[in-house]
């Protein structure tokens, strides 16, 4: 089986599964093949609609994707999930649920399931996900899922460079998580109340539409935001989400936004790659010495920050 | 009233509330007055323990906190709360209900609360957060708590470079929440079940002591690690974990670890500093003629990325 870039990048872009699998790791591992083949694979993307399910702890969302794949499959649809989770020292990285509620499409050539930790790395999580998010939309799968807890920066900026995102919400759960999901409330254009055969219903879809009616006042021109029920461990909903996500896209396609959204995201990914470079250069740049200056309080973290700029203009002079 | 970063930096190492908060201002926005500032208050920082509280969304971390303030104040130390929210397009980035709870410290000229939204940029938040903390710690505060949902990678960042650690969880949260908490347990110095009086205490504490066993095994050298209980709604518990904070500084202190870690601090916003100063620059240089050809999909992200980086480096060779 070939190794090469282009060769991997040729059978991807046919829909091998193997391939596809290979390509990820590869720019998870920062091998150099990762974005060689990336290069190659490009001027076939645009095409997925990267659909992103976020919303608390406890809402349900991976029975929900699980639901939405179901949905999409009977529809003859091609599905790519990815699962992001906080990294876990004890898990090595995802939640075995996700794995076993997903198990059910594992030998469905149209599903490909992916889980990415964050490793710990700052930025990690946006960049593993662009970079597989486009290796996907190579590979023909119509809908690409991001399902993530949806609290973090990195996360709300994962989300907000979906085309289609969708916050879910759970009956029973006290304020503050509705206060810390609001983070995001921005960014929602199709909103789902999970398990809503819970009490507690009523009066959490009140609290969304009510929350809805604000948001609309300060854009009026956007046209209205769906609020939906499921109950996705019956298999309730799946459908009318699946439209609704449908109709998204063409609205989004109707306006130019679709290619828009995914310029937007291009835009933030080169500007992740081009920070985490310049990190690494940082790093080196400076030395002990710097930092042991600042250590004994000689200079300041922001003078030093400068310091390491000019040094860095002089030596690149010199070179 | 002085508007000059040397006037107000001789009246914020005075302990001056309003020279503080101008302080904290002028960081926020960028003011050239705010780098100034803190160069000239940086020698005098370094004794300020920052304490970091963590836990998921409905922990009850803001009572908490609020409780172990009275209890810290009733021995005369005096406390600075960085209240750390994702940024919310409703109520400008706060929750609301954290200073209304914090609100009977609101006239005691020993507590200083501040809430820092993320603004949504991209290392935003520990920026400034690492920055409020240096105020705080020029202006004699004796503690800084840093209160985080501590989900996002920005989040473990900040509380990854605390001096202690407070991890805080609650019974009856579902094995999801567990799992999101694992991400930052391995930082944990202190940890905590609030709302005890709640069915599935003692679930959640074996749960808890399970964590730590598997982690002690793994590092077999460290002293063991506290769990504690508390129901801070009604003020229990408070005194214990004051006292394990104080008894983990000393533990810190004796081992030179103190000064480390704020060295380590000290580090991190230094780089965090430079990266963002070059990734602004590479951004100017490229224009939008790169982000076109993206679009166009002409060159993908990372050949972008590369394009971006090589013209910095030009760039400055030629001036």
């Amino acid at each position: 089986m070939g190794q090469d870039a282009g060769d991997v990048a040729r059978r991807l872009l046919t829909g091998e599964i193997a391939a596809g699998a290979r390509a990820i790791r590869w720019l998870d591992d920062r091998d150099p093949r990762g974005p060689a083949l990336l290069a190659a694979v490009y001027p076939h993307t645009g095409r997925a609609q990267i659909v992103g399910i976020t919303g608390p702890p406890g809402a349900g969302k991976s029975t929900l994707t699980d639901m939405l794949v179901a949905e999409w499959r009977s529809r003859g649809m091609r599905v790519a999930v990815l699962a992001v989770d906080p990294s876990s020292p004890f898990t090595g990285g995802a939640i075995l649920g996700d794995r076993v509620r997903m198990a059910r499409h594992a030998l469905d050539p149209g599903v490909f399931i992916r889980s990415l930790g964050t490793r710990g790395q700052a930025g990690g999580l946006s960049r593993s996900t662009h970079d597989a998010a486009l290796v996907f939309d190579a590979m023909g799968y119509d809908i690409v899922v991001v399902e993530t807890v949806g609290v973090g920066q990195d996360e709300i900026d994962v989300v907000n460079l979906a085309h289609t995102t969708i916050i879910v919400a759970v009956p029973g759960l006290g304020d503050e998580i509705q206060a810390v999901k609001a983070g995001i409330m921005e960014a929602g254009d199709i909103f789902v109340v999970n398990k809503a055969d819970r009490d507690g219903y009523d009066a959490t879809r009140r609290q969304m539409e009510m929350m809805l009616h604000l948001r609309a006042q300060s854009r009026p021109a956007q046209p209205e935001t769906p609020v939906l029920r499921s109950v996705a461990a019956r298999g309730e909903g799946g459908a009318e989400i699946v439209e609704a996500i449908a109709a998204h896209r063409t609205r989004l396609e109707g306006a130019g936004d679709f290619a828009r959204r995914n310029g937007l995201r291009a835009r933030a990914q080169v500007i992740n790659l081009v920070k985490d470079a310049l990190t690494a250069r940082a790093l080196e740049l400076g030395g002990d010495a710097i930092f042991d200056a600042v250590d004994a309080r000689r200079i300041d973290p922001h003078g030093a920050a400068e310091h390491l700029l000019r040094q860095l203009d002089e030596r690149i002079i010199a070179a």
